[in-house]
Order: C-alpha cells, then structure tokens, then sequence
C-alpha cells in the first residue's frame, strides 16, 4: 500500500502530506484545509508520505497538496485557492476581487520567500527525523543541501539567527495586527490562511515557538486563527 | 521668510519638503501627490526644507507632508491618503474597501520598515548634502548617526550590501509585477503609490539605481508609474 488513507464518499478529496506519526504539517496544506473550512466544502482526505511519486502521479507532479473535484485536478495551494473561489462563487470567498487576489498573492509570495524561507530552514533536520517510513531520506537531505550550500546540522546550528530574521521579517505584519484582528480586516480570509499555515509548522514539528515577544499582535492573531472553524488547526 | 511659497487659491494645500535645488524628494510626499492626482484633485503646494518647525507648526509637529482642506489640517502620509478617501468618496478610491486598506496598510509597514530602511540608509549622505541652507544639517546628522550607530560617511560605504538586503526584500513584489502590470492589479492604487515614492527617491537625490537586472517586473513597472498623470513623476 502506498500511503494512508482516510477516503470517505464526498466530491472533493484533497491529497495532503503526512508523517510517521500521523502529523499534517505541510504549510501549503494548511492553507487549503483552512481555505475550505472557509467556504464551508467538506472533503475526503488522502494522506501521502513526502514526494509521493505513485500515489500523485494523477496529477502530473508529486508534490502535495492537490485537490481532486470530480473531474478537476488542482495541484499547488494557489492555484488551488483561486479555483474553489471560481468554482464556487456562492461560497464565502478567500478573496472577493482583483484587488483582494492582488492582496493574497503578495502575502504568498511574502510568506514563501521571506518568512517561510528561515522557518522551514530552521526545521528541516526535523522534517527529516519525522518522514514517513516510506519517503526517502537521503533525496530529502540531498536536495536541501544543495540548495543552502550546508549541512542540514549546520542549518539547525544556525536556528537562533534564523529566528532572528523571521522576526525581523515579521515586524510589518505585526504593525498591521496591531491595528486590526485579521490580516484582512475584522474577519479573515485566505491571506490570513496563508500567513498561518507556514507558521503553524513548529507547532506541529518541534514545538519551538520561534516568535519573539515582540510579535504581541502575531502572538494574539495566532491565537484566533486556532480557534477558528471550531479548533481546526488543532486538530491536526 | 521661512519658507518658499507656491501657493495658489485653491482649497486644498499641500505642505512638501524642498532640498536646496528645488527639487521634492520625500517618499511621502510622492505618496500623496500621486494620491492626490489619482483622485483628480488640485491642490495648492507650499515647500517647506527639512524639519521646518517655524512653518508646520499649526500641523502640531514638524515633518511633511500636511494637508491643509479648508479647516482639517492631516499630517502623515497614511492619515492624509484615509482622509481623501473619507472626504472625496465619490472620486475614484484609493482603497475601495476594508481588504483594500488592509492591503495598503500592510504595504505602507513593508515599504517603511522593510524596503526603505536600506535604501534612506544608503542616500543619507546625499540628503545631508542638498538639503535646503535654512535647515539644521548637524542636527540631522546626529539624529540619523545616533539611529544607526555610525556615521553617516560609513552608511555610505555599506551602500552595496544596503542595495543587496533591498533587491532581497523585493522578490515577493517582483514575483507579483510578473503577473500583473499594477501592484493591486489591472490599474494602480494606493499600494502602488506607496511603494514607487519611496523607489523614486535616489532618482531625485543621487540619479543611482539601487534595482538589480533581476528586478525586471519592479523596473518595468516602475517606468509604467513614472507615465502615469501625464507624467507627473518626472514633473519633480
């Protein structure tokens, strides 16, 4: 068998990351869970080791999450997004117009290259001591090193400085929580969804808490967004 | 006289900072000049130097840009671009709704905190140099050296690595710009406005261009903003 599966009868199914001890820790696919609890869409969920080649393979790549709607096959978290809005429009949207999409594409590519970038660094060593059973470790280390030029020791050595840059990073979103209680206003909407799921992922990998006090207004949007759509985010 | 004056009968005016050569470099100032023709509205301009206490001190403070509307007086860039807004509703918005000011106002904190400490960092040697003969330039220098703990001739010798922390910080707004020609998206807004004052800066101050080659959406762009208004960009 190639992965777990928790499949149920329902349109949808969404194709999320999981680790040998059953976590869901993916960023992008906390963007999506939280996105359809958002319009309010159940689906079924297949959970898939990290780089699930055979079990993707459908959808042309291997890398989760994806989304399968009857016919419709959606990889990636924003292409994923932007299609539950436009398929359905009746729904709550996670942006509402260009401009709103404008907004949550900035805050995607922020959350991607600048305050994911020293997070998801500072815990690959992490990452790679909860990989599935069936995932591949030494491809996992490989790639990553490469791509920082460092061990992945090195790179958790280096966690305290990393930390220091997320924070540093993080200061213009604080400015604006301490203004209003969502990102996008006083209800959230997907570039809150964004934001979170990336930094979600120490809750659910090592439990660091790699904020600073500083981040009071992060700290307490961090807070609400747990208890959205009845506790879902802990409810991982 | 403590200032030189422009000013025609109109209802609105503008108080803006003035180097010694004439010409208005404030990011802030540019913020709301672009604001102000967005909105089609004119308005009287008075130019006043550097920390011109003498002539903003109805504002209650010291620092441009003020509007002066009839009875309201509005210092700071932000405040100034809400209220046209509140008060000139039916003229085209510069933040059509909540989500759209939660844009902008995250993209003023990133602009200020995150793009234009590097980049004010790197011309404050030329500021000091041109700015207006009534203005105080040793206490400019020691209010900026004390901020930085350095000199202002060292700020200037760490130009490059202040360039290159900038071009870092700009991939998210380069990766929106390749997808669409505004930063809010099909035609520019506040966002817009806030980002390109602060860019303009060393276009007025020193002619160098802090953009690497790989900036190319941000670049294309930013000539897209400098036709905009007939030109008004280039009207300094």
């Amino acid at each position: 068998m190639s992965c777990i599966t928790h499949g149920v009868l329902l349109a949808i199914t969404l194709y999320d990351l999981v680790d040998k001890d059953g976590r869901r820790y993916s960023p992008y696919g906390w963007r999506v869970r939280m996105a359809l609890a958002h319009k309010g869409l159940d689906a079924a969920v297949e959970l898939c080791w990290h780089s699930d080649k055979e079990k993707l393979s459908f959808s042309g790549q291997h890398l989760v999450p994806v989304l399968r709607d009857d016919d419709h096959v959606v990889s990636d978290s924003w292409k994923i997004a932007c299609y539950l809005d436009d398929a359905y429009p009746d729904r709550p949207l996670l942006m509402k117009d260009e401009q709103s999409r404008s907004f949550a594409k900035f805050i995607n590519g922020w959350t991607d290259t600048i305050i994911g970038r020293p997070l998801v660094r500072s815990l690959y060593l992490d990452i790679l001591r909860s990989l599935h059973p069936d995932a591949d470790p030494v491809e996992f280390r490989k790639r990553r090193e490469e791509r920082n030029g460092a061990t992945l020791e090195t790179l958790f050595a280096n966690r305290t400085k990393d930390f220091e840059e997320l924070n540093r990073e993080l200061a213009p979103l604080n400015q604006l929580l301490r203004d209003q209680p969502f990102v996008t206003g006083a209800t959230p909407a997907y570039p809150d969804y964004i934001v979170f799921g990336t930094l979600q992922m120490p809750r659910h990998l090592n439990r660091v808490d790699p904020l600073a006090a500083s981040q009071d207004a992060v700290i307490r949007w961090r807070e609400a967004m747990r208890g959205l759509f009845d506790g879902l985010a802990d409810r991982a």
